[in-house]
């Protein structure tokens, strides 16, 4: 049987692996991106679960709207005011499957067979994978250390013209670097793209999970011409098992996702979400996100000790101050994977930093995830890896 | 901002639409295709949700691998076994988020832009809807009482030649219309299907509301050589709510898929497949369907009742012997579009018949799903529109 073309961009099967690696027993894994399942509210996710299906359980079993329970939009729409500042409309949220969902439609809704999309390298391959299911030409941007480098966005905008037909960024506690944009280059970006007609997804889903007091104001903060689809999600803050997320759009926008949404799946699970809208308004979930980003920066500190004193010098990382993953960088002429199968010899499991990357060109860079771990198993594992690394680096 | 081409051929609502007429209050709806909410075990499904949670929390919350849950794909490999004899492992099963999303990726695994898909006429629109989203060029073929007319089918396949990459066929129940493929011509058409290197997808979805004593042989049941891809889902049987169904491909097929699923949404819910295979495991799902499908079938037999004594002679049908839908064919200069204005205008809605062929060349016909309404909703409700049947038709 012949399959579509776009099959043959998706051969690369690094990301169903890497969901593999974690799964494996008495693995001390840093390959996760995920929260802490210790963390997950089980008693009052259950209690949410029990109250919809008393209260509004013929509901919550039948097909919901395309666009997602009327509720949870509300709730939505009125996180993003509260918390960022940005003002969409309750018809300007739809509920997706998970994020994932929503950068595959936003694939399918700009993509035509061999339209540029730029973005960040390296970059979330989850996303990488959406895009290349359209078949998609992937152009990389560098990043400094204040976000995407606005002079290599005009050198591709100027070389590829029309043919740049979205721009995929994730401005804060990137996946997998860890690192933010500044609030300044933020503005310069949206001042600067406002001159182009191309559509800008804003991947927020490590947004909330901030170890400063102040969230950083997200793109679409700063948009006027509604030129940015801002993509949240419970998965990172909450749990992922729900798949509950949401894309924000403005409505000439919107109208055509509900299309796509429909298409794909008729819509998203009526009981999650009234379970999720039962949980945000019986329950205080900045509360247990302040709770569990306070856990994380704990872990990533403990990670940071032990990187400090047990790696050598080489291996280089920024802070990150928010997020999962801390980025670890080994010098050019080294190969992750070459430490990655040592690593797991001796049951230590990390991506390699290559895997970041669509074509494949860097791979002397890892990354750490430091939520998934006991401090324990952070100290263990870490030290096992330092271990790895003198060892791999002195060769 | 430009919109990928595909955006053209999705610009037909009428699914959309279908789906909002239901939720208008005090309206008498024909026009869904679900079970009855009535019918949802909600206290069974509390327990098995409550189960899950206090047993298998931090997993239920967590990501579940692309696959979906072992036992659940297990337990549906047993099923298929038990119910239709046919013979798939547990990793030639994919948990879906509806079938929709399996009809999603079917056409995303074999169409490029202006491939040819085969179906019946009428179909049913949602799976017009994930095909035009990949552009593919729909080739209707027409249908008699015993199934898809093979010689229809052996021309398409002479014309198009090479661009056929896909069958997509409903051989039980069939949305729109009602009507099953008789044994015979199942057989027939797969022997004669497999001289040709087409794949074939079998949508199940009706299958299990059965009005007789023993089901029907799916399709897959004669394929021999993994052509036939079967789509079942919970959908009908049990609830749509949780949005869970599968899709059975031989292991050739199935690794490309999960790289589809994958990029699509990571996973389905881990908690609400759980939650099923926690009920399948508990409760018996048999005996919950042989009691909707006798309440489905008396509720057929009540609309069959008005029809017959409050319709003109000119209304026809042909009796379906399980699933959910009447389809009416009026005289063939008749609008069911201007009959729906009217109903609509005395609170009664049900889906024109022309919202099922995608090239809308007939229009003399009408859906009416008998699952959703009570005895006397259907007796109000239908008299209602045999009398403006009776007015337009004398017009």
């Amino acid at each position: 049987m012949k399959f579509a073309s776009r099959m043959e961009c998706l051969q690369d099967k690094a990301l169903l692996n890497a969901m593999e690696l974690t799964e494996t027993a008495d693995m001390i894994s840093f390959s996760a991106g995920f929260p802490s399942p210790e963390t997950y509210p089980v008693e009052d996710i259950k209690e949410s679960f029990i109250q919809v299906l008393d209260h509004e359980g013929k509901e919550a079993l039948s097909y919901c709207s395309t666009s997602g329970y009327g509720k949870l939009r509300e709730l939505i729409a009125e996180r993003m005011r509260d918390k960022f500042d940005v003002d969409y409309g309750t018809d300007e949220v739809v509920i997706t499957s998970g994020s994932q969902q929503a950068l595959d439609m936003s694939s399918m809704l700009f993509i035509n067979k061999g339209d540029v999309v730029l973005f960040e390298t390296p970059s979330y391959l989850g996303a990488v994978n959406a895009l290349r299911a359209y078949e998609a030409e992937l152009v990389a941007l560098p990043t400094d250390y204040e976000g995407l480098v606005l002079d290599s966005l005009k050198e591709a905008l100027d070389k590829y013209g029309e043919r740049v037909k979205l721009i995929y960024v994730i401005p804060d506690f990137q996946n997998p670097t860890g690192r933010s944009w500044s609030t300044e280059r933020r503005k310069e970006f949206i001042e600067f793209i406002s001159a182009y007609d191309v559509p800008v997804i804003e991947d927020a889903a490590y947004s909330e999970l901030c170890f400063e007091d102040r969230l950083m104001p997200p793109l679409s903060y700063y948009d006027k011409k509604g030129q940015v689809v801002y993509v949240g999600t419970f998965s990172k803050t909450f749990c992922p098992g729900l798949r509950v997320a949401w894309l924000c759009a403005r409505k000439n926008l919107m109208e055509n996702y509900l299309i796509l949404k429909n298409a794909a799946d008729l819509s998203s699970s009526a009981i999650a979400q009234r379970q999720m809208a039962n949980y945000l308004q019986n329950h205080d979930l900045d509360a247990h996100i302040k709770w569990i980003t306070g856990l994380y920066q704990e872990r990533r500190d403990r990670m940071m000790e032990v990187i400090d004193r047990e790696f050598p010098k080489e291996a280089c990382y920024v802070v990150p101050r928010g997020g999962l993953f801390i980025w670890l960088e080994l010098p050019e002429d080294k190969d992750s994977r070459e430490l990655l199968r040592r690593a797991l010899a001796e049951k230590v499991a990390f991506i390699p930093g290559g895997s970041f990357y669509p074509s494949g060109v860097k791979n002397n860079e890892l990354r750490l995830n430091f939520s998934n771990m006991s401090y324990e198993e952070i100290e263990k594992g870490m030290t096992i890896l330092g271990r790895l690394t003198r060892e791999y680096l002195a060769e």
